[in-house]
């Protein structure tokens, strides 16, 4: 069925109940930022595979909203389909709420499937679109009505995460989660993040690709833990380990019925990860607050840190085993985008501890780079040359720890304009990388600190300069991040995030140099205070063919100098042979 | 009547009426930084001066909480008062809402002049408070019962502001903003920042000391414009031209009763600057927005640009006699704090189009300095002697500006860590100047780049960089600031904000070096976007004397010889004899 097919018959569902505009996010009920194939109805709806984007199908109308890293993809993915593309940020496109407004009549009827939108988004809405008099149909999963072969929800395994990894049992956090929930002045808290609920009961499975994720809800009462989970899911190791940390299993649809029979005390949720479906089932007072598990789940203890430090020697053993081989088969043959990209997946996979890759590689050589997110296909993918730069972007989820490294490859001669591009690019990744700061900091009052020399140089790249990292658990994290936006996270001890500058020159080249840091401690002073700093996790050398070290201030050089130092005496004893030589040659001093 | 006696009696009050805990925060009904006399009532039942604070009395407790500013000169003022002083923002020091809460029983009833209280204090407060059954008395000033001797409000002329310097008839004004009220969808607006109402109709007064200022409400009808005002303030020219304008004269104390009256439409309001008073007696539906003029006002158009590099020239050159005054002075004999003050008063109040102080003069030496809120008195001020460290922090309204301007000199030999200190703060204020950055960016992401030379060498100052400033108006004026906190203001051409880092160390010294800027727009590139910069609008030489020359980079050193030059092309032909000879030595290339 065409997608034009599937919106006549969307149209068709809209008119019989008198609604005027459907609103298909991007979300699952967890409001996860990749989700099973069965939530993805907005793909269904529009044919837009991207990670984020939002569609709205009018009686007249069918649009799709999604931001910068998408418009090329979108563009041709919408083609045919009679949906309109409307580019997120850009001068003169409506917003969703703009759209709704200058579309819909007075009184217009707007429904969504209210399992999936999230109480601050629909609060938003509602807000933004206060002048209009418009009512809401929050119970409207129309586009299941249609979609005969939706799939099944995902049924993985349930397995434990080991406490020789996590550094902390789940009593411990069950325990600690309850205490602060009652410090704050509740008695039941529903968490409905997944990752949340992966890491405070440390328990893990394969129900989102890259994601070590089980679809599910927990209940945390003063005495008693729920989760919410399909049973078929759970073994009886599983049970009884969850069973001893005063678990109970409920099942998975039961949620809401729950919580609408809780009628005294007060329970604390975040509305921005509870959909407005769970929200309308409470019937007591709520305290909206962050995610408790998200405050605490952003700090990693000391064994994360020295297991993550474990993981990043594998990691940087299979980059340099790559690289390696890419440096070297290039001068004898040309290499397909997707080739790389299963030859780096192969190396990780035989690495201990490994359990799946953290997100889909990026495999990109020369223009296709300029794409930050692009996705190579057999159809349309590139073939390297040895010529210009080879962007990968690539990571793995280990037990002991989540991983993502940007490296930009000299795959052969460079202009001067790609060597000074990446050279403006290293000295911002380094210039965060030394850079002390107070505690206090946010990651917003940091952002601009790897911005400074390509800014200099009338550059600049229109995403964030990090991302909070999960420890075996999402690549994106939060609560912190590293952004111009912004936001009042402050960068404490054990935070671990990514720093990852870039360029990208339409038609000419993508360049991102990226490791993961962790925050640290740094002296406390008199007339300053406590001073914090970034330990930097990643192992893998920094492509110096790539570099106009002319450029670089003394203070980077020796940064450079002291880092390949360390990644030579992390590695060295992992390799041998041609990858030892490549290691010895591309870390040492310039 | 003692502070002890006023508790006392304010108590009584208490009492009388059932009231548990009574609120006197430090605002007017404007939410003014510096208020009227008669507004001063939470210095009147505690004794604190200073121009930020809450007070709380309960029938046993009496509590002050004041900022790090006032530390000092609270502890000091405080004595024998029976109020304690609480230190905002130390570890284990409760706010003002845990205290309520810890202090308070169950059911307790608090009480507060809704008329001082703005509507997004009050539901702060509430919100905080909420686990807690309380009941709010919003319209009790009870101190007003007790303050026999009470001034009265204040009845200043009212002026009219020329369009010649204003840049913009007020006519204009009301029309841009009327507009953009029907656009966002009200039909009323009610304006309550003095400050935004002086602005709107091109009026000054002097109601507020330093702050040209008359104590006004505005009401933006789509066709009509009203002015709540004493009307013995507005002579029959200020009224001709008001009328002429379309604004009619209403009395003060009619705003309440006026948007009662209104039955029918929405009325635009900004929740931060309303009182609870003002929004408790409106009728009709409120969208709750940042005032409209006071996104507008912080923009500075070109004329106003102009005339405010005009007050420059004259402010640098008061400097300059000021600076040569004292540098001669100081080594003839020794100059009190007051009257180094009272000689920048004397000198810049002669010049042209001089109006009045923008704030008293802070004049510090050596020790003193390192309160960056220090305020000379007779009793205790310092006598500066010819060796180390002297800060001025001072600044005039002009009818074509307002000027912000603190030069820390060197009044005789310094030690290398004065040297290194003044140098380090130098950087900071150099480095931000020069920055370019793209535009989107906010003066919470610049913060730290004044920081960073400090941060290394393990200082900071607890003040933010940059406050924006008005024209012939507040000298703190928003919406922009450069400070960590997050904000999500986009720096914009024709914002003027300040540019002071600065160090303090107790006992020892005080350095602030401050200069006033304007956004403008520097190029725009293709791989970047639109590029903005600062223009440094204040001309007055930084003390060469103070700086340690092998601490600055190159560019730094650039900037500052550019600047001096600049100084001195700006400023020459205005001085003669032993001041131009002093500008030629102050402002020669180092």
């Amino acid at each position: 069925m065409s997608v034009k097919e599937r919106i006549k018959q969307l149209r068709n569902e809209m008119r019989k109940r008198g609604i005027d505009a459907c609103i298909v996010p991007s979300s699952d009920p967890h409001q996860s930022e990749y989700v099973a194939e069965c939530y993805t109805a907005r793909t269904f709806i529009t044919g837009f595979t991207g990670s984020a984007g939002t569609a709205i199908v009018t009686l007249e109308k069918a649009g799709l909203w999604t931001d910068g890293r998408y418009f090329v993809q979108a563009e041709n993915q919408l083609i045919d389909s009679g949906v309109t593309l409307y580019k997120m940020g850009l001068d003169g496109v409506p917003t969703v709420e703009e759209f709704l407004k200058e579309t819909l009549h007075q009184g217009a009827k707007i429904a969504f499937d209210g399992k999936v939108i999230s109480m601050e988004y629909f609060r938003g809405l509602k807000s933004s679109l206060e002048s209009r008099e418009f009512s809401y149909e929050v119970n409207e999963d129309l586009v299941d009505l249609i979609w005969k072969d939706r799939p099944q929800k995902p049924c993985s395994q349930v397995v434990l995460h080991d406490v020789v990894y996590a550094g902390e049992s789940r009593e411990s956090k069950l325990t600690k989660v309850s205490h602060e929930m009652k410090t704050m002045g509740a008695n039941y808290y529903v968490i409905s993040g997944l990752d949340d609920i992966a890491w405070l009961l440390n328990i893990r499975a394969r129900d989102v690709k890259c994601n070590p994720l089980t679809i599910s809800y927990v209940v945390v009462s003063e005495k008693k833990y729920y989760l919410f989970i399909n049973d078929k899911k759970i073994n009886s190791d599983v049970r009884r380990e969850l069973e001893k940390a005063n678990v109970e299993i409920m099942p998975y649809e039961s949620i809401g019925e729950f919580l609408a029979k809780i009628k005294d005390g007060v329970i604390l949720l975040d509305v921005a990860r509870i959909s407005t479906w769970i929200y309308s089932s409470i019937n007591i007072k709520i305290l909206e607050v962050m995610d408790i598990t998200t405050r605490f789940k952003g700090i990693k203890n000391d064994i994360q840190i020295k297991n993550v430090r474990k993981a990043m020697v594998r990691d940087g053993v299979a980059m340099v085993k790559f690289i390696t081989w890419m440096k070297k088969t290039i001068k004898l043959r040309d290499i397909t985008e997707i080739e790389a990209a299963d030859k780096i997946e192969e190396i990780r996979s035989a690495g201990e501890n490994f359990y799946d890759l953290s997100f889909a590689s990026i495999s990109a050589y020369k223009a296709n780079a300029s794409m930050p997110h692009y996705a190579a296909t057999k159809e349309n993918q590139a073939t390297i040359k040895a010529q210009g730069l080879y962007l990968l972007d690539s990571g793995a989820q280990y037990l002991d720890g989540t991983t993502d490294i940007t490296r930009t490859l000299a795959v052969g001669p460079l202009t001067q304009e790609e060597k000074t591009d990446y050279t403006l690019v290293l000295r911002g990744m380094i210039d965060l990388s030394f850079q002390r700061f107070l505690y206090g900091t946010t990651g917003s009052n940091l952002d601009i600190i790897a911005r400074i020399p390509l800014w200099n140089a009338g550059m600049d790249y229109k995403h964030g300069t990090g991302h909070g990292v999960g420890f075996f658990l999402n690549v994106h994290e939060g609560p912190h991040r590293i952004s111009v936006i912004p936001n009042n996270i402050v960068l404490k001890k054990g935070m671990v995030v990514s720093n990852e500058p870039g360029v990208y020159k339409e038609g000419k080249h993508g360049i991102r140099i990226e490791n993961l840091v962790v925050v640290q401690e740094d002296e406390k002073t008199e007339h300053g205070g406590q001073f914090m700093k970034f330990e930097t996790l990643t192992l893998c050398p920094i492509d110096l063919e790539a570099i106009d070290v002319a450029l670089l201030t003394n203070d980077e050089k020796s940064w450079l100098n002291d880092y390949h130092k360390t990644v030579f005496e992390k590695l060295s004893t992992y390799v041998l042979g041609e990858e030892l030589e490549y290691l010895k040659q591309a870390t040492g001093a310039i």
